[in-house]
């Protein structure tokens, strides 16, 4: 099958019309058809009362596999969907650490029916899976792995791997271990293939691969992934003994949940956010959002209530005073946005912090005296009054440096303080930008004009 | 050796200190045990004066390989700092995707002498990788396959591997061609391992592998890697023939760099904004952010400047205005960020855009129910004036609804037109919102309070 973006788009369209319909048949003809993954993509893309009756169309192994690809946020409705004995069907032949990731979903009684059907080997890797954390490299890996001795031969190794008849899906290579299950080295299949079948495994194996520490973060798995050009990595408990490995399939998840996390956080959003969640849930979680920024809202008002008497004097400060800002808000937020960034990939730091600032400091300079030049102006052309255009220009200087400041400043102290910078540093930014372009703005209005 | 983040945290504050003491000797001893994609990171979160300093000490293969590793925006300094023959001798002994990648970098003389040095067939290879832009499956790839016939046995295989010597990096399949080099399947390095070698490649392939035109884009290529969990796949021109494979490595630097794109671009920035990058440079493209902005500061500000008289009769007006506006842009921007990341995964589409409207629609309900209460509550404890507290809650919920609106909407339009929706909806959105507030506040407070 040649991937084909649009062959996809029309079987969705057809699975569409095929709901509309209520063609029952079509519709299990065309899910037929489609990757697990394509399924789950289509389950998310429609109306949560309708993915009953596409789910109810599958059978309990394609069941098992969608459940893998659908977001956290809709597995729950989907399992709730199915009877106890049709979700030992689905989840039973699933790989362990996959059996591993829906365990939180399951009731007591299917995890127990699970475990009776699994053999002891299986159940003993469940339990060591289960024992770490979700985003710890232990909680990413895949138990299963192929390992093998140093002083053996590579055609040792080839008969070796013919009478196992199996190798892990994504694995590019054995793990070489020593009698206490201690990681010594990798021998990636295609050196395997190539090398004099006559050596032995220890001349030929990568002596110090990227390992992991099974309490390692995910996060930290995926910068080594990225960095290193990684396919597969072994995992290690403190001892340094084999666990399992991780692949890269896994840390791409990773990564797209990371990037999920840059965008959807900063608006106040949850990074599982469905598009079709119910209403009340979506509210709720929005509802807190916007009550925060009610609070910042007002406080920022309260600036402006201080200075009632200016504006009643000079009017075209209310219609101005947006405007400076606005351009705070704006310019903190591109410094802002850069030094997150840098601060998640590790390329700004408490180290080179000073350098940041001064830098931003020094662009910020820049702009703000274009754009105190250019507000003057346009206030001058506007109301006609110089001192109003001068006020309104050093308001936006001042205002412009402010916000390269708190740019820089707020993700190092609101990260210090151990909050997520991703979500707190916006609010943040901005409740300072309009304070400080208010206050300016009207305090040396209040001064000149008043 | 285990990844350790903290190890190399202090090899870097180590590198850091030789360069404070230009100490070379240190520093020369520190870069050698490091990874070049840790010298790459190390060169990046150090001024551009000093970088020099790091740079000379490395050899010609070293800077090679860090070339590939650094962000676009810093390798013009980094190869002008190089003699033409150094930068051969750096470029040469590189993969050909990797020169390719080099390549827009380098003067016609240094890439004169480059192409002289390599041999016809990787000439060759270069140019076909050229002939491709770089955001397509085309100019992702590597034309380095090992590639074998349907009807020989595995036994076969397995000779003419161990003669070929070499199998490209992160190959996990060998690709089976007819022949017209036309792809007929995939033979996965772990089946040949396993399966008895006496049986034909014919009879254990994968018939059906996912494979890609060489001019699709590289995003669809990592929508499909992630979905299909892949690690390699093959690229086919027109006629089916096979050019080359991509391997997961490189499409893991297309998804981080989609996740950039999508958290730098919505705030005006370049996606590969260097922390460091000249301050006139940097200036200059925040700048024209930065006036687009103004603009729509300017033309929310002619609103409020309609209802001059209204706010000169009620300063409280011109108090509580922007508290209106502000919540209406977060509130919009959660439901814009929920659209556009759904538009870039495809999970929101014009088929079902009617209905995640509706979904918006109700949650803004609520919520500028709640807000608008909240809202005249806070109003009537600070004027102590009942009409205002109704004007402003009325407002208040009538810039929320439009909000959602807008969010859904805009993205929609704005992708329409064929401008990227990361990059413009944001100002638009606020700009709405703005507009809608201070009317509808502004409007109200005239017909019931002046």
């Amino acid at each position: 099958m040649t991937e084909d973006t649009n062959l996809i788009a029309n079987q969705f369209a057809e699975l569409h019309a095929s709901l509309e319909n209520d063609d029952a048949q079509a519709l299990a003809m065309g899910l037929s058809q489609l990757h697990p993954a394509d399924i789950g993509d289509f389950i998310e893309s429609i109306s949560p009362d309708r993915r009953q009756l596409v789910w109810q169309v599958l059978s309990p192994e394609v069941m098992g596999e969608v459940l893998l690809e659908v977001s956290e946020s809709i597995r729950p409705d989907l399992v709730a969907g199915m009877e106890p004995a049709q979700l030992v069907e689905a989840v039973h032949p699933l790989d362990t650490d996959d059996i591993a990731d829906l365990i939180p979903e399951l009731s007591d009684e299917v995890i127990a029916e699970i475990l009776f059907a699994l053999d002891k080997q299986d159940r003993q890797r469940l339990d060591t899976l289960l024992s770490y954390a979700e985003d710890t490299a232990g909680g990413l890996m895949n138990p299963d792995t192929v390992t093998v001795r140093e002083n053996i031969s590579l055609d040792v190794v080839l008969r070796y791997l013919r009478r196992r008849g199996e190798i892990p899906e994504h694995t590019n290579s054995l793990f070489v271990v020593d009698r206490n299950d201690r990681l010594i080295g990798k021998l990636l299949l295609r050196v395997l293939l190539t090398e004099d079948s006559k050596k032995r495994v220890g001349e030929v194996m990568n002596r110090e691969p990227v390992s992991f520490q099974a309490t390692e973060s995910d996060k930290a798995v995926a910068a080594s992934f990225e960095k290193y050009n990684l396919i597969t990595a072994p995992v290690l408990d403190e001892q340094g003994r084999l666990l399992g490995q991780i692949t890269v399939d896994d840390v791409v998840d990773v990564i797209r949940e990371e990037a999920h996390h840059s965008v959807m956080v900063p608006a106040g959003l949850r990074e599982d956010e469905d598009i079709f969640a119910p209403v009340a849930r979506t509210s709720k979680n929005r509802a807190l959002w916007l009550g925060v920024n009610l609070v910042t809202a007002i406080v920022a008002s309260m600036v402006i209530g201080v200075f009632e008497s200016t504006i009643q004097k000079v009017v075209a400060l209310a219609v101005l005073m947006p405007i400076v800002a606005s351009m705070g808000g704006n310019a903190g937020t591109q410094t802002l946005v850069l030094v997150v960034r840098g601060m998640a990939l590790g390329t700004v730091s408490r180290q080179n912090a000073r350098q940041v600032l001064a830098r931003e400091l020094a662009v910020s300079l820049l702009n703000s005296f274009l754009w105190a030049v250019v507000i003057a102006v346009v206030a001058v052309l506007w109301y006609k009054q110089p001192i109003l255009a001068l006020v309104i220009g050093l308001a936006m200087a001042i205002n412009l440096v402010a916000a390269a400041l708190s740019g820089v400043i707020i993700p190092l102290v609101v990260k210090r303080l151990g909050v997520d910078p991703a979500l707190a540093s916006g609010v943040a930014l901005t409740t300072v930008t309009d304070i400080v372009g208010f206050m300016s703005f009207l305090g040396l209005a209040t001064v000149f004009l008043a």
